[in-house]
């Protein structure tokens, strides 16, 4: 099984890469790929969302309604993001990644309903709207997370059309879920930095372990997703690993930055309370300034790692860019 | 996908088998089997669950305490002896089926942890044992379920040889295990007696197709494992479908009569709660007597639906036979 919480980067030395202005994600990703733009991935990627949400006569309405609620709200579709263009910079199709994309998209919605759960940390508001357990109730909040763990998979077992790529996808988005992945991190976070050594290098290793599991984990599996779809070398999939690791990192330092910082109606959930519920953040370990330079700096990793990969990786180039420029 | 909810089942008008006295599941098994007798089977399948729940770096502790806590404790293991039983029935090895075992427990026990919860059923006892939110906390109760389901997919995934078998068993556990199977049965079965139409015979329908999916559907996905991996042909397949549709009612209907008239003390779970929660129940529309005969006449339809099977189909015979005796 894939290892995910042994911290494999080292602060990268590296000079940061001046951010793009140009935040269009996709302006030079096209080469012919009918969703290579934007727009038409987003809605390419909405309808594979919506047909795997569709109500059946033995799927209860409330139940996909809520589900959908979790799904369809506004995000930033980053691991769907991954997948594509992980599976574009590795030479294949976007349409052919798209089962993958919606599978990552599936987990994300239902690790964010659990936890937002009273018994985990009891959030009200998520991306500006009420949680699933406020919206409608907790019960109905558990089983859609439920839910969209197992439809993650029917997606990726049914959906792909090569039954080989179907069930690696299967064994590593899974592993990157489970025990040794995102619920291994969110167990890890809950326990508060009480749990955590006293030695400030030991709470960072410490603090660098969650994050791998809990935020990169799924962001790695990603990018792996991609690069499988497009059968992909095993070089080729080792860097986007590590491209994978360090922009999850760095998206984990950036949220723990917005947390501290942010502005509570750009980010859309209340801010501050990490910090009210004891839970260790870089800024409480680094310092505001030293974290974003730690951000800036695994950013240059990820852009590094992504140096051998052809012209159509610059969607994850950019997409690597505009981490460090996030407002929610 | 797969259907779960619509009932195919009519009432069947053979008449019931005598259940025999004999109640060792695999005293005509073993055929030359090494797993073919039931203390073999035990240990081998106790063996594959704990290679599965065991402990790594990246698997917080407690976590994996509380993942084995639900899995290991005392339980018949139906579904597991199901999945193996029908690989048997179609030629296969035991051996062969114990990864689908496995997942099949890891899926009916991430179930229990979730139904037991304050937000669904709210139960302190399961199989004579504190429920795992009472011996551990909510979140981790919570978080130990969503752990398991990931986990029967990468056991799937990763622990069947043959990539193609391994795909179509993904399939196949996550629908019966998703929003048209067993989650979707669950919330139709919490919404209770009131969200049923008022007439007997459409409420009697309403019940049928909660439990077809609530839990016809993982017990029905068992035996479709069973012989997906032995390469059974189609209508083999349909036969142990029609046999596990049946004896998935026949469990529920034998549970409703439990709850009703059980003894805590052997049952392992608090009684009567059913009732008290306004839980729409076989002895209640039916009557005690008519579920009886309702459950006995479903067990005559599941052993007919084994009649063009090979001889070693003689553990699925008596299993059947066990439902109709049971006291927990």
């Amino acid at each position: 099984m894939k290892k995910y919480a042994t911290p494999t980067l080292g602060f990268a030395l590296d000079i940061l890469t001046t951010p793009s202005q140009d935040t269009s994600l996709a302006n030079s990703a096209s080469q012919g790929d009918p969703l290579g733009d934007e727009p038409a991935f987003t809605h390419a990627l909405t309808e594979e969302l919506l047909v795997c949400l569709a109500d059946d006569a033995d799927r209860p309405a409330r139940l996909m309604e809520a589900m959908r609620y979790a799904v369809m709200g506004p995000g930033k579709r980053l691991r769907p993001r991954l997948v594509a263009y992980a599976a574009q910079a590795c030479g294949a199709k976007i349409q052919d990644a798209l089962p993958a994309a919606a599978a990552v998209e599936f987990i994300h919605a239902y690790s964010l309903i659990h936890d937002d759960l009273p018994a985990m940390d009891d959030d009200d508001l998520r991306r500006g709207r009420p949680t699933v357990h406020r919206q409608f109730d907790e019960a109905l909040a558990i089983l859609a997370g439920d839910a969209l763990q197992a439809l993650a998979f029917e997606t990726l077992a049914t959906r792909l059309a090569d039954p080989r790529v179907a069930a690696r996808a299967c064994a590593e988005l899974a592993a990157a879920a489970g025990p040794g992945g995102l619920v291994g991190g969110q167990v890890d976070d809950l326990a508060g930095a009480e749990a955590a050594p006293p030695e400030t290098e030991a709470r960072l290793l410490h603090l660098r372990r969650i994050h791998a599991r809990k935020t990169s984990a799924l962001i790695t599996v990603s990018l792996r997703l991609g690069a499988i779809i497009a059968h992909a070398d095993k070089p080729t999939i080792d860097r986007l690993t590590r491209y994978g690791q360090a922009i999850g990192m760095a998206f984990q330092v950036t949220d723990d930055l917005l947390d501290a910082q942010g502005d509570q109606a750009a980010v859309g959930k209340r801010v501050g309370k990490d910090l009210d519920r004891g839970k260790l953040t870089y800024p409480s370990l680094l310092g505001v300034e030293a974290s974003q330079t730690h951000a800036a700096q695994l950013i240059a990793t990820a852009l590094d790692s992504l140096d051998t990969l052809a012209g159509c990786a610059e969607p994850l180039r950019s997409l690597a860019r505009q981490i460090l420029g996030r407002d929610r």
